[in-house]
This record gives structure tokens, sequence and C-alpha cells, in this order.
């Protein structure tokens, strides 16, 4: 993907997302002896970055794929997200979640217009029910992050953090399916003057870690993390950008990731999700490698159950 | 006071405090039936808008009374906001507080480089101590909300919120020691087009809806309430100014103040104290009143333990 794709895919989806607002805090620079940018995509529309790789790949269809709607399987952000950006686009959204799945989740998508599928928890239950959609509706099935137009839009995220702060030394994101920090790499890649970029990754789910090591998609038997929205793995879409242009991937503990997430609450005064704190947790593990840099990091949404806070 | 004194006040305390954000949530102006612009002042120093009046304050004294310093009685963000503007502005400032007081408000005043005083826990024990150190060492004594540079500097708010937005119908603060809507108040009478105050006050310390209709200053013989920085009652100096500019007081009760809180943390994505969430309680509670209209909403603050969330 080139730099032309990127600046394509901005200008198509800028009238559907927010360019969020970048947060300073000098107490948090003097915690962590740097100078950190927050880009807070907490604010972004439907509360995530994944607003924008789902606005973007619904725009990149035909029209006759528009006309039968779009299907993904997700329980987390991307099904608000791609609901939301179809019904903004007026495309129908068919979202597959698992009957488990917290009602409060299911609510926001029915509110964002999406076109609930509930399926048996389990992966299986999931990909079978989106190709049953695909074959009755003729629906085009997008994947939450290893689709290259869902990459480019997330990219995005990157660019506009580089258009207030070209000189950042580091992008710092969380690490879960891939598609934020690839978009991110290319967007540092292109736009940054010499911007490397990092991810931060819970050890409890460090399958990116491993893959960057055996250079192969490698995944996660468990997934005991507070970060939810890390739990999934690499696709082969992703993984070949996030090997060429990410510098490092640093694992944190899920303490850590609660210090983190206390910092960004108490001092930022932001409500971010636990996945989002993972980026500074990462920053503050390795001090040494930031200090006196300046350092973007993407704060990835703020879609948090308040009845279950970790403090 | 006048215009004048206000336009004087914004630009004095300028260098030292933000131009905070203004934020909007479309799912919150549906639920509210109006359209509201909320002025975030839990992000701005200390994270709460009692910066403001301290600066201003400060930067009113005579050089001489500066180098004997400030001093004053506060276990809520005055403390914080008195140690950090007297610390900017190279002025010693002795904060009294209660022995009782949590030790994480005793360390904010510390960090900010006030000068604790310790006393037993009562009014008494708290005007004697500030009076001592008035005596001992020429200290000038600030009020947190009954002092003239106090409410101007407060007033810069709903100045700065009527820049963006001159056109409100409404601006909506929470009703406390009385510094921040009197403030309010002044600036909505002389920088807006017809902008009436309104404030929100809980039931349970109703004391400025009490006097308001008594025509004299009332107390509260209890405070249960959930929004601590409400406790305190009005003075001599902000009664007159709310008797003539507030158009109503709105009550709300605690488990309204605690859904509107979770609204805002929920849907703006935000860290706010409850103090702040009674004034949308208020536009909540009486929808007919501001139905439809364009109404300022003052985020009072974002100081608030995690630990202990009603939520």
């Amino acid at each position: 993907m080139d730099k032309q794709q990127l600046i394509d895919c901005h200008e198509r989806i800028k009238p559907f997302i927010h360019n969020t607002p970048v947060l300073t805090s000098r107490l948090i620079n003097k915690i962590a002896g740097t100078h950190l940018y927050f880009k807070c995509e907490n604010f972004q529309r439907m509360g995530a970055f994944k607003m924008r790789g789902a606005a973007n790949a619904i725009m990149q269809l035909t029209d006759a794929q528009k006309q039968n709607g779009v299907v993904t399987h997700s329980s987390g952000n991307f099904a608000q997200a791609l609901s939301l950006s179809a019904q903004s686009l007026g495309v129908k959204a068919y979202i597959v979640m698992p009957s488990s799945a917290p009602q409060v989740k299911k609510e926001a998508v029915k509110s964002y217009g999406g076109i609930l599928i509930e399926c048996e928890p389990n992966l299986e239950a999931r990909e079978l029910a989106s190709e049953q959609i695909v074959e009755k509706y003729g629906a085009t099935f997008i994947h939450p992050s290893n689709d290259d137009q869902v990459i480019l839009g997330q990219g995005t995220a990157c660019k506009e953090l580089l258009e207030l702060h070209p000189d950042l030394d580091f992008v710092v994101t969380p690490v879960g399916g891939g598609g934020l920090i690839a978009g991110c790499a290319l967007s540092a890649h292109y736009f940054g003057n010499h911007c490397k970029t990092i991810g931060g990754e819970p050890f409890e789910v460090d399958d990116a870690y491993r893959s960057l090591k055996s250079g192969k998609i490698e995944t996660n038997t468990t997934t005991n993390t507070i970060a939810d929205g890390l739990k999934t793995q690499l696709g082969d879409k992703n993984f070949p950008i996030i090997q060429k242009h990410v510098d490092e991937i640093i694992r944190v503990t899920e303490e850590e990731i609660i210090e983190a997430m206390r910092l960004i609450w108490e001092r930022l005064k932001i409500v971010c999700e636990p996945s989002s704190a993972v980026a500074l947790a990462a920053v503050l593990k390795k001090k040494n490698k930031f200090k006196d840099k300046k350092v973007g990091i993407v704060i990835s949404g703020g879609n948090v159950d308040l009845s279950h806070l970790p403090f």
C-alpha cells in the first residue's frame, strides 16, 4: 500500500469521522521522562478508532456490493463501527455475535442500526454464520483487522497525529488483530520524519511478539488479559506490514496495564479502555528507550463497562 | 463588577490557565432533547475551574502582599488551585486542612508546592489556624468562593464558552460556595445574547435554592451528598450577584446525579466529579425548560477518587 492510498483514504472518510484531539499531561511526561502526545480515539465516533477502517472498507465497495450489505463477526468495537458506518452510508450491516456477548454490546449494535445475528459462542459457529449471510444475501464479509481497506483506515489516526506533530520520534499503539498498528506503521513510514512504530502487547496474549520472533503468525492458547480488545491474532494482510515497519513490540503485565490505565484516567481525565492503556504501559516499561523523545500514543477507544473497573 | 473587569481578569490569567475544550455528544443531546455544550474544566490545570479564581486573586495582590504569601482553608480543589497558582507566580501558599482529610489530597497540595498546615476537623479550628497564619506571616487570606477576584476568575470559564458559542440560551453550573455560578452569571449577563444562568444543586444541600427563596443566606444542617464540592454555603459577596443574575436553581436527587455522571463518563468519555454532573442532572430534570435550546454546561472538575466510584 502506498502513500497516495493513505491520502485518498483519509480524504474519503473525513466526512464520517472526527479528527480527534491530542492531549498532553505535564505530570505523565514527568513520570515517563519523555514528551507524550495522546491521540484520543476514545473521542472517535462510536468510541474507538475502528470507525475509520469500517467506514473506508464500506466506501470502497461497488454500488452493487453496497446494495447487498456487509457482514462481520465481532463482539467488540468493530461490530459497532461497522453498524454505524453502514448506517451513515445507507448500507445494511449484518453483525454476527456470540449469544453469550453482553446485552449492552448487543444493544449498542442495534442502536447503530446493525442487524444482529446471534450464534453459539465459538469461532466455528461465528464463521459459519457469517458465511451463511454471505450466501443468503450476497453480503460482503469485512474482517475487523485483516483487510487492506481497514488497515488504511486505521492508519489515518497516525496520519492526523503526525499532521499536528510532524517530528515524533515514535508512535506507540496497542496490538490486537494488527489492523491499527499496521496502518499506523504505514503512516509513520510515509508521513513521519524517521518516526518508528512500537507495539504494546500484554504478556498474556503476546502472539504478535512471538510472531515477529518466529516469522510466522502465532496464536494464543489462553487469553487471560484485562485488555479484551487485544485477544485476537494477526492476519496474512497485516503481518507482512508489521514485519517490515514495526520496530519492536513491548510486552507488559496486567498490573502495568491497570497502573497505566489509572494514570490516564486520573491525569488526562479521560475514560479509556484497558487495551488503550497497554501503549502507555509499554512506554513506562522501557523508559530509557523513550527518554526525552517525542512519542505519540494512540488511545484506541473508550468503550468500557463502568460497573466492572479494575480500580 | 463590570464588563471591563472580566475582560481584564481574563487577559491577566490567560498565561496561567488552559482555554479548555468544549465537547458535545449527539446521544446526550438526543436524551436531553436539547443542544448541549460541555465546557470541560476537568481538563483545567490541577483538574478544576478553581485555578482561574485562585490565579486572579493572587495576581491582584500588591508586591508587598505577594511577598508574605497567601493562606486559605480548604480540603478540596481550591487548596490545590491556590498552591499551583502560587507556585506559578512565585508566591508562598499556606493551606489549612483538617487532619482528617484524605492523604491523597494532602499529597496533592504538597506536590503543587503548598505549605500544609493541619488542624482539628471543624470550622472553628480551620478559621483559627488561618488567622494565626495571617498574624504570624502577614499572609493574605483568600476565600475559595466569597471573594470578588475569585468570582471574576471563575467567570472566565463562561466567557470562553460564549466566545465559542455566542448564542447560548442558557448556561448551567453546579452551585457550591457560589463563586462559579456568580462569576458565570456575570459573564452570561455581559457577554451573552439574552443568555440565562441556571444553577444545579443537590436536594441534600439545597442552601442556595432556599437562600433565593428567603432572600438571606441559608445553611445546611446535614450534607449527605455525593457531590462533595457542593457542601459549602453562599457568601455575602456572591449572594447579591446570584440574586440579581441567576434565573433559577434546579434541585436534583442523588440518583439523578449518579445517572448524569454515568452518562458523562460513558458518552463523553471524560472523567468528571459528581459535583460536575449536577448541572447535567438539572437539565435532564427539567427537559421542557431546555427543549431545543442551546445550553452550555460547565463541567467543573475531574478530581475524583477512582477507588470510590458510585457505579
